[in-house]
C-alpha cells in the first residue's frame, strides 16, 4: 500500500503522454513541463508568460490552481502508468504570497496511492524563492478500475 | 456585520468592470457572464465551448475552478463596489459529477462579508441539471483596506 | 443518482442507532441530537454546555468540526440506512463568526450520494442567528460496498 | 516575511502555556504533548487511549481534526509567543489511512507567518508508520493585532 513506490514513467514520458491525450491544452497548461520524477514525487515548471498574468504582473490564481491539478495528475501518472481517465475529486488551495515575475515551480507529493484514490499535496513557489510558498494545495484523484 | 446586505452594482456593471480591469482575460474567463445579482448572491453562466473541453467533451476541472473563483469575486464586487485588488486566499472544491455538454451555471453566496475577509460558497451545475451539482466550492477573498 | 431521494430512517432512529454503535461517544457528541431529517438534508442541535467551551465562553473549533462531521454522517445514514462503517475522507471547514453563548444548529445537505462516496455541506449557526453562520463545512464520506 | 524564523518558546513552555490558558481542555486535548519545536515546525504526540477510540479500536476522525488544530496552534505560539487569542479560520483535512492502535504523531509546518494570518500544514501518522500518513491537514489561523 503505497510505500516508497518507484515511478514507472519518466518526466519526458509523462509530458509526451499528456500532450497526446490532451491535444486541446492551452494557456498555462501548454507552458507547463515536468522536470523530474522521483519516488512518490515530481517537480514541474510553469514558464512565466503574459498569458497567465493579472494586473501588476502577478501570475493568476486560476493558473496556480491549474498548475496544482496538473502537478498531481503528472505525479500520479508517473506512478501508475497511462491512465488518462483519472479525475480530480477534490482540490483545496491556500494562496500565501504574491508570486514574483518569474517561472513557478511545483513540487507534488503523493501521500496515498490506493486502488481507487490517490491523494497528496503540491507546494508552489516562484523560482528563487524556495521556502516561501506562493501556494499550497491538497489534491485528490479518483482512479478508474483497471480493465481485465 | 453582513446581514442581508444589498448589492451596490448590477450584473452588467460588474461584468463591465471585470472586462476593464482584466483586459487580459482569456479562455473560460471571456466566456463567463454574470446573469443576476441579489442580496448576498449572484448567478453566473459559463458558455459551453471547445476551449474549455477535456477529451470526451467534458468541461475541464480548471475551467470549473476558474468559474468558482470568478463567481465569488463577482458577488463580492457587487456588494463592496469597485475594489480590483481583492485576492483569493483559499479555495476548496469538490468535483461531484461529470458536467453535461452544456453551459455551466454558478450560484455564488456570501456567508461572511467582513472588513478584511469575505467568504462563501459556489454551487456549479450543467444547465438543465439543477439540484445535481457538478461541483461545489468554498472560496475566501482578502479585501484590501479602503484608502482614506 | 441522488435526485431528491427520500430518507429511510427518522431523526429518532438515526440518534438511537448512533448511540448504539458508538457507545463511547463523549463530550460534544453526547450533547448532539438530530432534530429533523428531510429529502437530502437533516438538522442537528448541539446543546450549549461547559464541556465544549473555550476561554470567553465560546464553543471550541474542534466542537464545531465534530458537529459538522456528525451532521453529515447523520444525514447520510438517514438516506442509506444502518451502515456503521462509513468513514470521513475529507472535511474542509471555514470558521466565520464567533458563536454566541447558545445552542448550535447544523443544517447538513447531501449534494452527491453515490455508490461509494457521499458529499455535501454543513452550515452551522448559533440559535437565533440564522443567516449569519459561525462555520461552513464541506464533508465527504466513503461508503463501504454492501455485502451480498 | 517568514524566512526560516526561529522559535521563541520551547516545547515545554508552549505545553505549559496551553494548560494555563485552556484549563478546560479535555479528552484528546489532555493527551497531547508537544515533543519538539524547530524553525517553522513542531512535532506533537497524542497518546493512544480509550477516550479517543471508535468501534474497532480506531482513533476517531474528530480526535485527528483536534490534533491537527492543536498542532498548528502550538507551532504558531512557539514562533510568535503567548498570544492566546489566535483563532482558526480554516482547516481542510484528508483522512488517508485507518490509524493503527498506537500513539499518533503530528508534524506541523508553518508556510506563512504574516502579521494577520499564519498558514501551514500538519501530517499525522501512527507511531511506527512514518511515511504512510493517517491524515494530512491545511490549517490557517488569524492572529490578533498586537496591542501597543
Amino acid at each position: 500500500m503505497a510505500r516508497a513506490k518507484e515511478p514507472v514513467m519518466s518526466a519526458e514520458e509523462v509530458d509526451a503522454y499528456l500532450a497526446e491525450v490532451f491535444p486541446q491544452m492551452q494557456g498555462a497548461e501548454r507552458l507547463t513541463r515536468i522536470q523530474e520524477v522521483g519516488p512518490m514525487r515530481a517537480r514541474l515548471r510553469l514558464a512565466y508568460s503574459d498569458t497567465t498574468l493579472r494586473p501588476g504582473g502577478t501570475i493568476s490564481g486560476p493558473a496556480m490552481m491549474g498548475l496544482a491539478d496538473h502537478a498531481m495528475y503528472a505525479v500520479i501518472l508517473a506512478h501508475i502508468g497511462k491512465v488518462a481517465l483519472a479525475v480530480t475529486t477534490h482540490l483545496s488551495i491556500n494562496f500565501m504570497r504574491k508570486p514574483a515575475p518569474a517561472d513557478l515551480l511545483a513540487e507534488a507529493r503523493i501521500m496515498k496511492l490506493g486502488q481507487r484514490l490517490a491523494a497528496g499535496d503540491v507546494t508552489i513557489w516562484s523560482e528563487g524563492q524556495e521556502g516561501e510558498p506562493a501556494a499550497h494545495a491538497q489534491v485528490t484523484y479518483s482512479i478508474p478500475p483497471e480493465k481485465g
